[in-house]
């Protein structure tokens, strides 16, 4: 079968499993390993998406739960669909929905069938399935929908973990049959199974099978410490097909990608960088920086030295502690630009790593000068 | 003696006492009559200052008042002055922070020597006098910087107004002598009077004959109805010298500043077009929109079908409808873009129908598609 999304591998690392590859979609291809900023409601939060471009960014993606809730997938679809609608002519990853209804706790309750829940908004009761979440992903015309699965909290027993999986399969092999538009748009599933190998590679087999044009590793960054994800990676990553991309689902913080290109993953999410820069706080090449602190009062040197960012080229610490400390918007429009730009030009110099074989020393002198995560 | 914010009279309107001029600063050049966007805290709220430079803004108005609580003058000082730290290279104009002091109503004190008050921020303690604002506005370094006055309220008795304006124009002697900085900045004095003629008459006399570069009418806008606004502009233009720029303080919807343009005023500010933005409100060429309504929730028309801002060539109502409702930053970015747009491409418009003496007939297709103000 001809799938909308593609994927080309075109260099593995000598001495781990980076890879260095290409998702082809049809809004353009993306060079991988990539990370994808979060426009939850069809915005990356305090960023014109002609800014988002022009750094280097080459996908996003955005919230199926909320546009669902508002302003509703029927008037995306009217609107010529997210892209048109956002104004945003890359490619769009939407997720299913899942984590957020799952997360909503006491708000909703699960059966085979999907999950009752009711909206953070105006507490209305909605139901989303593997059908209805398609359906809504189906309108809002992402060039790649995720499946909707159930992300298992951690701590979790093996039993509730390998029930919580299985039905994830089989709301897989739903959202498959329910996907209306292949041809324009490309379903990922998603591996499940927790912190448990044998479960981890159940849940693979299952999705694999499937034949789908990607495939995603959820379930963790979900409170489990960060070794304890690594090793989970390094076994997960085996049981997906080398010839798909692998998405590591809301991981975003620099280490953690890092380590999730030398474990072979090629696409991360996370809405870090940019709700971090809305609370003042910078991702620098010399480590984290937060704003407020009265040491940058008189600081009138960049946030990053290093960074040739709109914000480190035309403003000083002192005027974005100024604007932090006055509330000012555009606190959080140029925080926000940097540390996108930040994690974008951090994957270039890790893709330019693995085509020149040296990642490993990239990682070591990033490490080096970036001090504590 | 030679200022360093110099005017130029190009073209008188024939029916009118409209006039097309420019005034010339160290930051460049600013044809008359101008509106100019308002950052109070060295940020125009919600907008980066290289999109307020693209759309045609020449000038920007900043508050003395808030930047002498914060950040401090002395460091916009050290950071090399208002323009380097706010990253902003055309011209600004510094108000004195009178007004926002007298503003404060029970927490500040007038004397002759000064306004004791204390601040909104932190309940701290300060004074501000004539020498002090001009002291602070100094260090800020704007080109244009604004006598320390008293704005009378509306309704005041005469006895008041009096008594007020007196004093204001010896504060104004104060000021002129505190001023250290004359070969960069241009201190402009305010006429006040209140709404009685005669005041106005001897408010003038006392600050045109200090032959400041330029004079402000101050004291309107203040809540008087708008016919007494204009009636008081009729005769109070007159009384200024017609060979340097007349500024109207705080004044910034449509049909104020075709008023003020008519009856012979160069330069105009206002938080009016930001501030609405920020509330989901936007100016058209067909009239005020709430943009928060029910009926553009499925509008997939630009929010001005004749304007050719980066709002209206990329964004739908149903889509600035959508931010809003959902509090997104994007939302009051882009409204605040569309309305400074609207009013300076306003502006640039009268501008034009002056040289081509037709500005009664562009006042009055204006009017008759804006509809109610």
């Amino acid at each position: 079968m001809k799938h909308a999304v593609t994927y080309e591998l075109i260099k593995t690392d000598t001495r781990t499993k980076a890879r260095r590859g290409r998702v082809n979609t049809p809004h353009g291809s993306i060079e991988t390993p990539v990370f994808m900023p979060v426009g939850t409601a069809a915005t990356v939060k305090a960023m014109k998406p002609e800014d988002v471009e022009k750094m280097g960014a080459q996908i996003i993606l955005s919230n199926t739960y909320h546009l669902y809730l508002r302003p509703g997938h029927e008037i995306v679809k009217q609107a010529g669909g997210l892209h048109k609608f956002m104004n945003w002519n890359q490619a769009i990853l939407t997720d299913s929905g899942g984590f957020q209804v799952f997360s909503l706790g006491d708000l909703r309750k699960i059966t085979e069938e999907g999950v009752n829940f009711r909206s953070h908004i105006d507490g209305s009761s909605h139901m989303l399935s593997p059908e209805k979440s398609i359906e809504i992903q189906n309108d809002l015309g992402a060039d790649i929908i995720m499946a909707f699965d159930e992300c298992a909290p951690y701590p979790a027993d093996r039993d509730y973990v390998e029930k919580s999986l299985e039905r994830t399969t089989r709301w897989l092999e739903r959202c498959k049959d329910a996907h209306k538009n292949t041809s324009e748009q490309s379903l990922f599933g998603i591996m499940q199974g927790g912190m448990y190998q044998d479960l981890r590679l159940e849940s693979a087999k299952g999705i694999v099978a499937l034949d789908l044009p990607g495939y995603a590793i959820g379930g963790l960054s979900v409170g489990e410490p960060k070794p304890l994800m690594y090793e989970v990676l390094d076994y997960s990553v085996d049981y997906l097909p080398e010839n798909k991309p692998r998405y590591l689902m809301g991981v975003g913080s620099p280490d953690c990608l890092f380590e999730g290109v030398e474990r072979g993953i090629d696409m991360f999410d996370c809405v870090l960088p940019t709700r971090i820069a809305r609370n003042g706080a910078a991702m620098t090449s010399h480590g984290k920086v937060a704003i407020k602190n009265a040491k940058h009062e008189k600081d009138f040197s960049p946030l990053d030295d290093e960074c040739d960012c709109y914000t480190c080229k035309n403003y000083s610490r002192a005027y974005l502690r100024h604007l932090f400390k006055s509330n000012e918007i555009l606190s959080s429009m140029l925080l926000t630009e940097h540390n996108l730009h930040f994690l974008v030009k951090m994957m270039e110099k890790i893709r330019t790593s693995i085509e020149e074989d040296r990642f490993l020393e990239y990682k070591k002198e990033f490490y080096d000068k970036y001090g504590k995560f």
